[in-house]
């Protein structure tokens, strides 16, 4: 087989067969085929799309360029969740320990953030201590022990993955949906979960910036997972606005902590609910939103979540720390009315430049920088009033707060924003 | 800039500046942009296309990658000429001597052959002795001595076409129109002549397969051509069977010389006498057919020809030299009728298995071998007639000669072939 000949195949509209694409994949992740021809190969998926055989042959022939992680030594249906990307999305943190509180095991492997969207394990390690490797003894015998443990995805899963995310960033061929629902599922599989749900985020701040789009990435991830035997739900969720009140990794897992303890925005409150009642039906736990939503506010989920964090090196009193930001802005609203957007993208890349994101994948962060927003899409404003704090080390000059102010959309008429947009399993 | 965003621009088909498009071609000369950036944006320029501009500035970008030959030391308008390739095409060894024989000086670069197709310098060299690497200095000052020099492009020309021609021939990205006249070109331009005639071949045997392609092809080239000052003629020719009747190095000097000495067909004859009035026309000669085809058959083209093969170091005696293949076999006609189908490609690629071309660039050329049509499309045939004569080094199987056999079609009818399909200007 020639890797040329599989190009101009995809190029003129053809079909690949499961050989071909095992070939091509396993020739990439082996290194003779060169990164030149797989991002010819890219661009000619971005115009020509993949049928579902296809991107199912892909995705299992990822796979196979890595380890799977064998969970089966925890008893139990594991329950896996992977989010599209966002700002301010602390869902994991609050969804993963909400699950386990009710003994349905959570074995999760997270990510780092990049640009404008933040990561599950760069909030962890804001906590001083918490350790996101661990060896992969280690962390099924915590997922036995305490039945929760989120660490970082191991080097070892799916090599072509890597190899093509990173070919894939410099060569504009990320937005395209068979290479996106690959990568995302073909590291879902190999985590070794046996049931996953999927946050596709649509919107400003997400990949994906309409609906369609969305229902269209979620539609075949799903069929996709059941495909190769997976239990999978989708829900495609709003990224319009920031999610909750908090972008930054400390101010987000404060306000984790805030909404584990009864004391955060009910409109998260209830989302993180909603989740949490879908993947415990993954589970095969039945369990009305009442009982969850106690879990979340009482306490069961906190102390799960502290559970996590002792087990995993994390230190308890810097838990509750206050951010350490030199300076605290206040943002205040210039007219009344209804907060009408709050564009996630912008304050995405403005919380970035204050060090609580990364322009380059080698960018330091600082952990304790960031926004938290204390109106949201669709809440009522008074002229005045606390629309947002600004987390920074250095002032903030004029230019950056009427850039921030500018975002702010206030508008006479009252929005509802939407959470959940539609679930697709 | 960044290679990611003007590959994401073309992509999204939007129209690239001339500053971003000289910030690519230069960085990926000087190797900063890498060929896995170059390889995905040719394929986003398979799909959306350039317009004229972009064609424009990326082949004045691709010239500047290397050096431009001066022709002015030689006295006179030097008229170029191409041809985008074809099976059994020796224009170049009878049109140049033809059109300097009128006084025009023809300092001519030109190339090799691989896969069906073949290349002017490879059948010059199936003379002993013929040199075509020649310095610079030497090849201006043969032409200034005797009006002709056919040597091989220098290395140093165009950097950026040898990076990107080797890329896109294993990234399915060599037949799209920006990108083949931007070649083309910007080694016409590169090699200094004041006019250019191009031969765009369409049918079977060529990169174009239909005439809207080519005459697309050629108008884009034309229009290129007179946007920088060197006036430009093109010519769409048919390339459904081989040109002429021999395919093969030496078999098509051969033929060359039969040509040049008045015992060619005449088809070819006058397709090569209506190519010198528009090469001696771009070089402001207007001469009539009548007196081009004189010093055609008459022996003042064949004395030009002599004279540069010897100025080259060639051999004269081994210039006519029958061709030295150890089996000769003929084909002989099935049925009578007319010759309706002698497909270029197929021809081509036969004769390149027996040696006469290469299948990677690497490959070692037979000089002797080939074929050599004694029937052309069009012409009567009667059944147990000779049409062909395969030249070859080992004897050929009995599926050799089915598969010639199945290429040879015959029918009732007679079809009238195409030679000059259009001219453009």
């Amino acid at each position: 087989m020639r890797a040329v000949d599989l190009i101009q195949k995809k190029r003129d509209n053809q079909v690949l067969t499961r050989q071909e694409i095992e070939w091509l994949i396993s020739s990439y992740a082996a290194g003779t085929v060169p990164d030149y021809q797989m991002s010819a190969f890219a661009m000619a998926v971005y115009f020509r799309g993949m049928d579902m055989q296809e991107i199912r042959d892909l995705t299992l022939a990822m796979v196979e360029t890595g380890e799977s992680i064998d969970l089966s030594a925890i008893p139990g249906i594991k329950v896996d969740k992977h989010s599209t990307g966002g700002v301010g999305d602390k869902v994991t943190l609050i969804l993963a320990p909400l699950v386990a509180s009710f003994g349905v095991p959570v074995a999760k492997m997270s990510g780092r953030g990049l640009g404008h969207t933040g990561g599950t394990l760069d909030k962890l390690e804001a906590v001083k201590g918490y350790q996101v490797e661990r060896p992969q003894k280690a962390f099924i015998k915590q997922v036995q022990e305490i039945g929760l443990a989120v660490i970082g995805q191991s080097e070892r899963l799916v090599k072509a993955d890597k190899l093509l995310y990173a070919l894939r960033d410099v060569t504009a061929t990320v937005d395209t949906i068979p290479l996106i629902a690959s990568s995302v599922m073909s590291k879902k599989i190999a985590a070794g979960a046996d049931s996953i749900l999927l946050d596709v985020t649509v919107g400003n701040g997400a990949f994906m910036k309409t609906v369609a789009d969305a229902e269209k990435l979620a539609e075949t991830m799903v069929t996709l997972g059941k495909e190769v035997g997976r239990k999978t739900v989708a829900v495609v969720t709003d990224m319009s606005q920031p999610l909750g009140q908090a972008v930054g990794n400390r101010l987000e897992v404060l306000e984790a902590l805030q909404i584990m303890q009864g004391q955060g925005r009910e409109d998260i409150s209830h989302f993180i609910c909603d989740l949490a009642k879908i993947m415990l039906k993954l589970a095969g736990v039945e369990e009305s939103l009442a009982v969850i939503h106690q879990h979340l506010v009482g306490g069961r989920a906190l102390r799960k979540f502290e559970e996590m964090i002792a087990a995993q090196g994390g230190d308890l009193k810097d838990l509750y720390r206050p951010a350490d930001a030199r300076f605290v802005t206040e943002i205040l609203a210039e007219e009344s009315g209804y907060i009408a957007e709050l564009p996630a993208l912008e304050f995405g890349l403005f919380a970035m430049k204050l060090g609580a994101g990364r322009a380059v994948k080698s960018d330091c962060l600082d952990y304790e920088t960031g926004l938290v927003f204390e109106k949201k899409v669709g809440d009522a404003v008074r002229k005045g009033e606390r629309v947002a704090c600004i987390y920074s080390q250095e002032e903030l000059g004029e230019k950056e707060l009427t850039e921030f102010q500018k975002n702010v959309k206030i508008m006479r008429e009252r929005l509802v924003p939407k959470e959940i947009i539609k679930i697709i399993s």
